[in-house]
């Protein structure tokens, strides 16, 4: 029942055409969607002014510039996303968007459309390790997309603690931090415990043996100590900056 | 947006108090709810013919009383079941219904206030062991509950072939089975091997050491060789009877 | 003992050849098998009217065409179903049978020679993402081998609501449902809880991290809080499609 | 070196006693702390206003009372928080201060002390079903604890669609939601998909079997395909408390 | 088809009642335990000499008796062992047979009958820790009960190994050792590489921590780089005297 | 302490060129192993037959030949098996030995020295599925390596039970049984009911998702309710054969 | 074969009542512990001044007073420590040693007869909460009792990093530290990056949800980035001072 | 605030430009490593006299060349260590030093620049079985490149004793002994039982199925019956020489 059908539904209800009973009942049939449902979803998409992402992985350059074409077509003026893309993918949809640009540490290709700053306060990206980096780095691309202002500080983990302490002043000065972590994943109690921010934290893979691809981290970082973490998915990136853009626009 | 409400919105339509346009906007923005989705809802529980169900644990015996007596009053026709309750809450419950009946293998209370069979066919509970009855009963008590036929054969284990073979005819008969089993959960795959209808297995906790509550079996019979066998959670009679029931009864 | 073995027995004893007392002892020593156990079997898979399945996985092509081969000399009139196959195994089918047919999403081959509808209603294959598609037509291939009518719906996951929701009618006309989905594996909770119909869960190994592989999805499956879910292996779309069939054919 | 030292060694400096030389060396061997830090870290508690929290499991009545005296005696004006207390703490904690107040559900006791609202929005905690309330309870005490407006809405688990969607003037309204569920976990996925504010979700220990004491749904809340969830441990109420608030806060 | 049934269908095939070929159908369709099937089975447990066996864990003191006044009442001459019995199902036994003996420390209780030796050869028990005892001397009483000369050897764990190579004489004397261990579950390995006889390891569940119920045990077992070494489940000192005594009367 | 050492001491005690005392001291210090431990355990080895045995994966064709050439030097008469080689190792070997034959199924190769059988019955390899056929080999070979007389029967399921009866004569005839099965490990369950044997059960990787290469298998053999079954490795073929060796020449 | 036998044995050497070759033949048979090699263990027990330790945990005051006796009547001078007991164990022991000294936190008993320092530095006990000190004073106790200067430093846990830095000249003065912490286990990694000295990380079972017992915290340590860091098993607070002695007398 | 600044603030002091009390308020502010933290971190890794190492899996040969050259010209005396690297990395090392050197077995290279023992007695480090020989090398070759006098026994695993035993003199002369092993991981309770000295476990990814990549290894070392072992993480040989050279060197 799009706009044109609710406009002959009650035309046929004011003529009287339709009884008020027949038409009570036809209401109560009324599949919901059909009442612009994916409209107002579409509004919510909007109103968060997410970019369009893409996940590349497992899908063919082929495949990815078809979907990014769509996106182009529809003329929007969000930012595209390709998360997990190789130099291949990069090529294909190079040839689409000059403007693409390959972010090679994280694998990421953003269509910059729309450079304005939506979140109110700095997103901060803190690794543990240089192995994290890859991870960091698509958390980074993924908040600046989003339209966040963010940075990024690597390879302060625990075991040497200056390293991190040097950096107090921009942790405090953070609105959301996303710490990224392997190994034995201590880097977020460590952050949390310095500030009053939430701190998403994003466990990694690397690391080895017990470390169960990431699981010896994740496990850490349900458990921290510190009261103002919470956790997503190994190797998210994405996701950690999904919400931390969420909270800093909020 | 209740019945009263359809009723006086389409009356301003037609009277022209509201217009077109704004009675459009109005519509799009009707939480579907209101449509008389609950009520659609609700039929489909009617058509179903389920019992109305109480899972006792973690609850008093004063907490299942009175969701019972809720039950009573409401005065519909559906059996009610109460899964996992004990000799207390039974007495509890008693006192409200002298119909009640306790099924002291499974810990079910049962008001029987429909006693027509609605399913199709026969579901066949089956066990391996003694120490699966438990279980066992919680789906059989449950099946019936539904309206259904509803037979069990116990303690017929893969361990000792010949005394499963001696059911042969009963278990070809059956329209679905369920087929309870502990420690290596081998006997769905026997059973299934032997007919061609639906097994639902059931793995309970039963055995020690490495069964590690059932997960053996669990993962057992969702490697089953025979294709025709789907799994439910540990322990879980009243699942797998529903399951049988919406088998039986479609 | 076969046939003619049984001959010579019977006039054994009605020649008196063999007193009454030796035959009841022979009797009782027969392997049951050379009852005709087989030949019961046999006709069970007759009656069930099921496609002979070869699955491919680990054979080389030569090998899966030799199994090919035989079904196709014993000329029955079933359908003949490959699985987990690749383009290389379809050439080599192919030149056995022209009436091949490769299902490349799912790498199923069928050559079919039964186009007679077996089960008596609509079996229903819906999934929550893209990526659980192959899984799905492995399902859906199965499905249609047995004589079953079979449609899906795919990409309706249940972090867009409204997608699902535009496909009610066509889940509550569903006789059986099959459920896909990997990560969270919350899409068949959520469609069980809006059809009477049994509902086959398929948890895949799409997801990374603390997926595991379709652990997550599984779990989460078979901790479903709606009743009427059965769950199988992951990825198992072919076993997903037998309980299917099984419940449609009763 | 706490304040009266920095005076004496400034003095040293300014009336030439300790040369310049001297003086760098010794600035250089101070260990940070006497330089304040544990005081910034102070001011940073009470920037943040949080209550003062004692976690009472494996703590006696006695050792609760004491520590709750001790912070009655330093008299600040932050909210006093007991979590996972019984009936006899609560007894030893009102003897000390008439204004607590047993939150029975959760376990927890609250001494108001600051009844300001300190949060920006609103914290909305859903639960999927009603053995999810007590934790629920635990991060809704916790919240407004922290100085927040929080509401909560109960048993709106996804196997009852339009349970939930009732609600969804309620849910696109709040700035964090908390979001607490057991057995397959599904809730937050289908709430982060209706709404653009940050989802933290809680995975309960109700269920049995392959629960496996909550880890199913922690692992379907890693895995949401929902971009806007982060997760914390098991049961853990109060710091998905911690995390709300710290967003709402910001 | 009992004796009887036989007899008349082996009349009525040599009086010519029945014909050939229907007298052939009917063998055919004859469910095979009617041919004495269950005999069989029975005639292999005597064979055996097996005691018979009850496994009282969750039983109440007045089933076990039951259970054991209907194997005295058939009066069979095999040993009567209960395991995992009390003090207070001993005393219900001691009630009906005064010959039952309680063995305090496996918690089995045995009514000798046949107290002839079965077993061509000496099965040991070994344990490393005095802790592994119980399920020891469930193995010895178990083996015993078998018919077999059993005898034990306590205490010679790996971390003192004089304690063990004190004991080789008798180690090389055994024709199958029953190897008991908790915690790093090294003993079985160690000990088959002192001798040529099969070595049948038993983890048990003592330790703590990440001994996980004597799966760190289990796990070292299976992995043993001893090659004749097979393992039975944590605490299955039942199960291994059973294979020990399999192989000992072969 | 080698035999002439040996007898220089106690000549030199008989001399007095030792004292007593000095004699007695210098016993105390003597290594065991110089008291001919080795060759007890070298004695050993030549007692139990066994052949030398080359674990081949990881290990280059070269370094295989190398050590093969060692064992052909060292002249004696046992077999020589090569387990988990390829046809590159085959190759190297073959032209170090003519006899060296190949087993593609397994990727055993072995020099046969010494066709005499040791063992005093039949070791009986059975498989559940075709997939389980080449750790069905490796068992074989082996144990015919070892000097046993050694059968296998292939494919008998315990999803087609009358696969399985068929052979129960062979079953019953077997002094030790190895039972191969993948997936969700029944088979040995259910033959272990059948005779009076040990069942040696080797659970392999074969199956896919909740199989865990093997595990599902593994801890469903560790929970046999069959009382004459124990469990090797998971694809550890080798070592069952020794294990069934073991017990059929002991 | 001891001291006195040997002399038998070579006076009879010398005699010539033992022709060299039989004397040959005797020593060649001798089990080597007869050659003192029990006495040399004993030895070694002597020389490293270990107190002796009975686990008290599943022992009942009365066996462990049994072994105790046992212990003071040996007359040695080594410290006595039994490990895991309570105030019952404490009372039976009290009676049999009056300078027995019961420390309840970790519910060790220590009986003092030697004490003098045989470490050559300092232990220095370190924990993350005061959780964990019951860990930490088995650990403490058990480093005194071993002849050590040991000290504790308890709740310095790295979500408040200036609780820990206060310690920094504690830390660098110890020559082995035990870093006791539950939850995240961060602690050892931070501690470990601070020192040069090395530090056994001991896991403990505080927490609740996905610690899962202590395996979160166990995990996290294996993979700590700080290179001298080695770990005991979860809540060893008595391993882990074993391993400080052995490496602190070393 | 480097030591100009330092020098600029006590003259501002001193001259008066600085009030006492402005002054005290701005070292309150100062961040600690201003203060030379960082300087004193590197006296730490001096005093130590660790070699430089890089772990070069996952990076080019390029980057770990660039790396390298970064610390030859820093010029510092110490070793330099490449862990996990390969031909091609060597390569490009040696391009830059000659005196490079490649450890083929563990993949380390090595640049020798001090070659003083620092350590206090001797490492040795031993293997269960010749698989385990990489990750030994490896803990070998980092041994030395700390400046320690390190040696190595290899494949005298537990089921041969009379190999283990034979060094028993060797094993009680190391002041730490590194023991690595796979499999069933027993060899580290072996080897503790027979020396005073810390035993440092390493447990290593060989072997197949139920050995899980090490994960059973490592458990039964953690679970090791003898209590002067600690373990690191699996095939962690680089870590269990650190630990070992911190003990050796305090």
């Amino acid at each position: 029942m799009d706009a044109r059908d609710v406009k002959i539904f009650l035309e046929a209800v004011r003529s009287g055409k339709l009884s008020l009973d027949a038409a009570a009942e036809r209401l109560r049939q009324l599949p919901f969607e059909d009442l612009g449902f994916a409209k107002i979803d579409h509004h919510r998409a909007l109103r968060q002014g997410h970019p369009e992402v893409v996940y590349a992985r497992g899908k063919t350059p082929k495949q990815v510039a078809a979907i990014v074409r769509g996106m182009l077509r529809a003329g929007a003026s969000h930012n595209i996303l390709v998360t997990r893309a190789d130099r291949k993918i990069f090529a294909a949809v190079k040839r689409l968007a000059r403007a693409a640009k390959f972010h090679e540490l994280s694998g990421a290709i953003t269509i910059e459309r729309d450079n304005a700053i939506h979140g109110k306060g700095l997103i901060l990206v803190v690794t543990a390790g240089t192995s994290d980096i890859p991870v960091a780095e698509e958390a980074l691309v993924t908040a600046r997309s989003f339209g966040n202002h963010a940075e990024a500080i690597y390879d302060v983990g625990v075991a040497g603690l200056h390293r991190l302490l040097r950096h107090r002043k921009k942790l405090t000065e953070a609105r959301v931090i996303v710490c990224v972590a392997g190994m034995e994943g201590a880097l977020p109690s460590v952050v949390a415990g310095l500030v009053a921010a939430p701190v998403i934290a994003v466990p990694t893979s690397t690391g080895y043996g017990s470390s169960f691809g990431g699981l010896a981290a994740l496990f850490a970082m349900l458990n921290s100590c510190a009261s103002n973490v919470s956790v997503v998915n190994i190797d998210n990136g994405f996701g950690a900056a999904c919400v931390a853009s969420a909270i800093n626009r909020s």
